[in-house]
């Protein structure tokens, strides 16, 4: 059995935005060696989810959007009496699905045609860790 | 280390439509000769999702009533103005939990006294796949 | 490749509770002798939900507060026609995601500063088990 840790470190330029990263965890598999297994992509941030989904700009928006709506930003959490303003980017990231797991097939991921890796940040400006952990043969 | 993988295809009548799917996911374990070990069930499509929850009708009509009601299918969305109308789908996948991950215990999945696995189509009537990886010993 | 399998159980004393469970399953992984892999840990039953997110009260209480909000307990449900009282609790767990796969590095759970794991019950008050499952080398 073959595993690999690595530590991917992302730093938004805005508070809220979505990153494509399917490239960076395509490239960890192929450094793994493993050619059957799966790769855990687990964000080390409880304010931001990785999720699996369209490369598509206008869904992004939406994304944004409806979570604003459902959940505002601005509203009165008990969490922000604390001193924190970012309980709604706590919640965001548990309703977006906060992890994937991807499997691994002859050496690459084993994505749908339309399956794309990102990474979405709910409180950034500042370095924050995604882990890919690799486990197969 | 053993792995499988299988890929299983579906096509429902509905546009919107929830499969039972329970029985394939445990057939691809006991064909996989893992006895201790994971499966993950992963759609390779990015508007349906893989559930564990009840198999009762009313319940079935509930999730798919509160989706309804929290993002409608029918509202605005940017991704839509690409000539889809399918946003909403990509949204309500998200909230449910996309996909899943099983343990395998004795060469079977290792499942509570109500846990069903479904297949939540949100944009069917056509052929998609649902990817079922499994790695153990 | 070793694998270990535990059965948590937790009887809460309210019907909605938030249970922080990190140091059972730090305990598993340590027993299980496994180096690197993956850990499931995934509630047996489908109105719970494990949860990676802080440890921080005031956010437990906008978790129920905006679920309540969203899909209200007291609303009319189809599940309920059949005599029961907890679809909310069905939906509910979906929208936290219902499950975690965490990483295991040098033996221990491989997570951020801030990342605690969580049962959320949404239907207590009885026994109910969260499986543990621990695959690696």
């Amino acid at each position: 059995m073959k595993t690999k840790t690595v530590y991917l470190t992302y730093k938004t330029r805005e508070k809220i935005e979505i990153v494509r990263i399917t490239d960076e965890i395509e490239r960890a598999v192929r450094d793994s060696g493993v050619k059957e297994g799966l790769v855990l992509v687990n964000p080390m941030h409880i304010t931001a989810a990785v999720v699996v989904n369209d490369n598509e700009r206008g869904l992004h928006q939406d994304y944004l959007r409806i979570l604003e709506k459902l959940v505002p930003y601005g509203d009165d959490y008990r969490h922000n009496d604390s001193g924190e303003d970012n309980a709604a980017s706590h919640v965001w990231r548990q309703f977006m699905g906060h992890q994937v797991v991807l499997p691994i097939t002859k050496g690459s991921l084993d994505l749908g045609t339309w399956e794309q890796v990102f990474y979405f940040e709910f409180d950034g400006k500042r370095s924050k860790r995604v882990l890919v952990k690799i486990i197969g043969g």
